[in-house]
């Protein structure tokens, strides 16, 4: 596989093309992001971490029977993927009240909500990622009432899924966000990343944080919290 | 019917108890505000205007159909209403984008959806009334699936009746905001006020603002432009 030009580079990865054209590359990057983009750091490791967590989680999903756009790690801090485009929608599931849901809702941070529910969030920086009801996602034609049935069932099953998986390495799944995209014959495709960066993962027993909360909010070293993720999942730091 | 004591202040009104306990009686305040309280206002006559325009909203809506919370006008700036608990939602239509929607998801303002949209948002001033899904108004128990669906079918109708009553009198429907209450026996009745302070309502032909966005964005006269819709309505202003 012969590595392309670059595609587009977003905050956390760059993705460039292959010979393949059904296959593009990505590249982990070492930047940390947050409150869409106003607080910013380079963080050494923190690709590589974000790229073998996915790695993991991503193949765990293939075993479990949920397919996505992975492929293979191929470095570090690279991946091969399947070429997608990406829906302009975050699609968040959450468990327990944290992070924005809490301080919109005035829900306490750490309460168990009765359910999972599912929330979709539109992808625009320049509009802050608002969040979106389903009527607003019809009628802005991001995608329709049975693509967004899909990715609702879809995304609860992840969670159930992970939730699980994450409790028996003593995590609480506190929340998560998604994205999906399409292949070229227009199957929907869990996509991008599952990694500290887009998942609330909580010590069950301390309810520590590990997760980009922790450079949220500073409150402490952020490969400390994500090495911890990986250590859990069986993985290891390449360098 | 006797006034009795001062139950609650709101922004635009307070309410009084009667010496029936089903009654309450609605005085409107000449207050304007705008952006949760962040601006506002005395402006004298614009208590009476959206009392005569409530008034003659509700008993539009009463021949049309759709029952409310309205009794009948006693005063040029009071009402007589059942007593209802509010539901702590704002349940808005829109049939063009404007205002905060078309802010928040980068839609033109004037631009007309392909089909009238419900949205909720959590009555709550500490919060800043956020958006809320219907998931979010299940989990917080704010109310049930079924309540969630009477509100939007029972928004939608009184969408479909104003917009045709108000598209004869040359006035576009831009958007509104209701609210609902329930009754001693438990029953959703329509409740608050239908006014300028509620609607966006545009001059049919120049787009000419005929609401509280005058108020808000410094157009013009307020009571100009509540006075024009009054007298559209075939009422008049007392003194």
């Amino acid at each position: 596989m012969q590595k392309g030009s670059l595609v587009y580079e977003g905050k956390a990865k760059r993705v460039y093309n292959t010979d393949d054209a059904s296959i593009v590359w990505l590249e982990y990057k070492d930047a940390a992001t947050a409150f869409n983009g106003e607080k910013k750091a380079s963080i050494d490791g923190k690709g590589r971490l974000n790229n073998e967590i996915t790695s993991l989680l991503f193949s765990k999903l293939k075993e479990l029977g949920i397919d996505s756009h992975f492929v293979k790690q191929i470095s570090p801090n690279e991946q091969l993927v399947k070429k997608v485009d990406i829906i302009p929608l975050e699609t968040v599931v959450r468990n327990t009240s944290a992070g924005s849901f809490a301080k919109r809702l005035g829900v306490e941070e750490g309460k168990p909500l009765t359910r999972p529910i599912v929330e979709f969030y539109y992808k625009d920086d320049d509009l802050g990622d608002p969040l979106l009801t389903e009527d607003h996602i019809e009628i802005m034609d991001l995608a329709t009432e049975e693509e967004v049935a899909f990715l609702k069932e879809k995304a609860l099953k992840v969670n159930e899924l992970l939730s699980q998986f994450f409790k028996e390495l003593g995590i609480r799944l506190v929340d998560f966000k998604l994205e999906f995209g399409k292949d070229a014959s227009g199957a929907i495709l869990l996509a991008d990343e599952i990694s500290p960066d887009t998942c609330r993962f909580w010590d069950l027993k301390t309810n520590e944080k590990l997760d980009k909360d922790v450079f949220r909010r500073d409150l402490g070293n952020l490969t400390d919290a994500y090495e911890n993720i990986l250590s859990r999942l069986g993985g290891k730091l390449h360098v």
